[in-house]
């Protein structure tokens, strides 16, 4: 919070210092009471549950600190509205209840980019180091691609791979800030951009989100930069060793540019014409439009929904698909797709031949069954999660076609759908109950569900609570769990 | 079409003969062809291969015969419309092209709810004696359930379980045309509707559907009906057996029971004051809805797209489910919900104790891991197709909401909507080539997908055609094939 501060002192917005200051003290006071509590601890194990209490813990105490900034300065005056806006900013959702975002002073605005930014590094860690170990909901399937290491003690590999992904994080930050600023924004709109791109978080500091500055050269690099962003972390890692060839036989790698493609091809041919008049024009609002869906980023150069109803309906469709793993995009992801439509035709094979043994192989090696197993499970509970968020959205009197694509766009990370929260529109006017379920939501989708629904199974809380001797954490997290238990049951 | 050309020589209408008369012609034909083709043969083995193409085959040739009194009698002029309204009727979807059904002869509309009924009975037959067998995206686990004894000779099995199939459903036909003959139909409104309901079809030959009777006595005789004809049918045998144990154990049973008791009860607190003034109109209205689109039947006593939104979401997310298997309900069915929603506790389960071993249990048995993959690939593959069908559809410049709706009124075998294709609506404003694929999509709903989709892979058509001496069926099957093929690729 001290970058947006100083922001803040160098426009001139003194009287939100007092705003960030507060939050500022109460994240150190938090630390302090964190550290003195295991602050004599040797023992550091945790077990798998207390990584999944720690992360959901930890995502919903940010947004809480982050929140108040927002609350305490006037700007977003309920609880209800800085939460879920915060919340949209962690989980890179790009969900806003603004609507006159430009009023807003300067502080403000760069810390509601650098959530999406500090969110995005945060899941790329958790998805390439640590989700894998983990084996959530066939996550494993990218262990082999993670850069460091792979071995049993979590701490020094997760510590390893983090620094890679920063550095390569920070260069790509810096890389596409110059290139947005000789296209002739300022530092501030080139930084915020930048943090809603690689985050493909979607918080844009204009009311009109990238369309406000209408350029073709600032929309081709912000829809490079968001396909970047889409892609597997762990493959930059690979480019800068050389190993060229394992990102090209990548399947995950492969079937994303071949959606990405396909999808924009098919928009483009549709919009020429008819919405546009020029080829380039076409092609370039296709690509801007399906990248920003795809990777789940969010932005908006045109209101798509005044484009004719099968390109609606690409992008409806793409809604599902999402990033690769281990990127900053939400989403089903793609090797989730890729390894289910695999699969599927496996599936066709054994009909016609019962006895015959068909594999899956994914970057040209086979896949156990048992993860192909996890990621339906996944894919199945990711449905569920959608029909159920439609079904608490459409409580307040909202339409099918709002509920759903609310439900898609949150769960999924997106931010904008169709309806009443098309690219025109935004979420202030859901009543409090259903954004605070909608900022539940957000943080289910981007913890990859599983992560989060099983803090809500009784046989989480139950009996096998292992303390280790003189651990605080140990006795700290015991503490929260509970309290959690309590109020949950 | 002998009974409905019986009722057209009844009710005068004697221009009608001819257009029956040439199809029955047209059907013996085919049926000499086979005969003779068939006649010398003495070794009847049939591979999976064979099965599943003679099924399709069947389905389409049906749907080619029963379309010609519709279009040789003028009274559906086009044959895209023809042969939609009557796949529409031997998959028991119920998707109607009529604008104006009344104005039918009574002859043409007997044939139409007759042919509910015929494909009813034949998906009762492939799903209870038949697809087990071939193991269709998990449909073994009702394996167990099947009437006959589980031996490996397909005919025997099948003939044996058809008989006892057709005795059931013949008396539950007498019994519900009875009861609603009883409640002031003449015997032609009794024998559709009773059609109708029992193929979970909903062609009714009022344009108006039920809602045309407005008695409660009606609405609740058809609500129960509904609601038996989307049971598994191989437990009315066991009803019949005395077997009451096993029925109550029945997990899919037990589930679909539940689905249907709790979207009753929200639909009809949410009616309630709203769109009913009394209790007992709200439950009426609510369990009569929620049973016609929970078996995927379509019959309509009201506009429920006037319903509160929250009626409408709950209508929107039981579209997905369907009735069970072994019914003549269409959609995923309850026993892959069931079985894939304990598998998504069990893999949250494994989250918390990695090493721990999950089972799921379907009445009381242990389910082997392999079904559970069938299943979480079948219910893929159905969104797949939806999201496909949707596409299609939009193509004709359809919004999101109705292309959706119609992809899985069609692929789930409903019959009516939201959007352009709701309770009040038809599907006589889709362009034609939607028409023909909607009628393959219906057929690929009906016929559980793999069935279909697997004619369309090229490792069907290659190499292993095992011809058995002597076999003129293999034969004729051969040319079936290379000329399909020659088609497709």
């Amino acid at each position: 919070m001290l970058f947006p501060m100083m922001y803040a002192v160098y426009y001139g917005e003194y009287f939100l210092l007092k705003s960030f200051a507060l939050p500022i003290a109460a994240v150190i006071a938090l630390f302090l009471i964190i550290r003195i509590l295991t602050g004599k601890l040797k023992d550091k194990s945790m077990s798998s549950k207390d990584g999944f209490l720690l992360v959901a813990f930890s995502w919903i105490t940010a947004s809480l600190m982050g929140a108040m900034p927002f609350y305490l300065s006037g700007y977003i005056p309920t609880i209800a509205d800085a939460y879920f806006e915060t919340m949209s900013g962690f989980t890179t959702t790009g969900a806003s209840i603004l609507t006159a975002i430009e009023s807003l002073p300067k502080g403000l605005l760069f810390w509601r980019s650098l959530t999406h930014w500090l969110g995005g590094m945060g899941i790329v860690v958790l998805t390439v180091a640590v989700f894998p170990l983990l084996g959530i909901g066939g996550l494993q399937l990218i262990k082999a691609e993670a850069p460091g290491p792979t071995v049993d003690k979590l701490t020094p590999k997760i510590a390893g791979t983090a620094k890679i992904l920063w550095i390569i994080y920070l260069s790509l930050t810096v890389i596409e800030t110059v290139l947005l600023m000789l296209g002739g924004m300022d530092l501030f709109d080139s930084l915020t951009h930048t943090f809603g791109t690689l985050a493909t978080g979607g918080f844009s500091p204009k009311n009109s989100s990238v369309g406000y500055y209408n350029s073709a050269y600032i929309d081709w690099v912000i829809t490079i930069f968001m396909v970047m962003a889409g892609i597997n972390f762990a493959l930059y890692f690979k480019l800068i060793t050389g190993q060229i060839s394992s990102i090209t036989r990548n399947t995950e790698f492969r079937s994303y540019i071949a959606i990405f493609a396909v999808a924009t091809i098919v928009i483009a041919l549709n919009l020429h014409g008819d919405t546009f008049n020029t080829a380039a024009d076409s092609l370039r609002y296709a690509a801007f439009q399906v990248a920003s869906i795809l990777t789940t980023t969010g932005y908006a150069t045109d209101n798509f929904e005044q484009w004719p109803l099968l390109s609606q309906t690409v992008l409806f469709i793409v809604m599902f698909i999402g990033g690769c793993s281990g990127s900053t995009g939400g989403g089903i992801k793609v090797i989730r797709i890729a390894t289910l439509f695999k699969q599927g035709i496996n599936e066709m094979k054994l009909l016609i031949r019962p006895r015959g043994i068909f594999s899956i192989r994914l970057d040209g090696k086979v896949v156990r069954k048992k993860l192909v197993y996890a990621v339906s499970g996944f894919v199945l509970l990711y449905f569920f999660m959608i029909l159920f968020t439609s079904f608490v959205v459409a409580s307040g009197g909202y339409d099918i076609l709002t509920s759903l694509t609310t439900a898609l766009a949150t769960v999924g990370n997106i931010g904008p759908g169709f309806g009443m929260i098309g690219a025109a529109d935004n979420y202030s006017h859901f009543q409090d109950y259903i954004k605070w379920f909608l900022s539940f939501a957000m943080l289910a989708g981007r913890l990859e569900i599983y992560t989060v629904l099983v803090l809500f199974i009784p046989a989480f809380w139950k009996n096998n609570y292992n303390c280790y001797a003189d651990s605080n954490i140990c006795l700290f997290l015991y503490l929260i769990k509970r309290s959690a238990y309590c109020l949950l049951f």
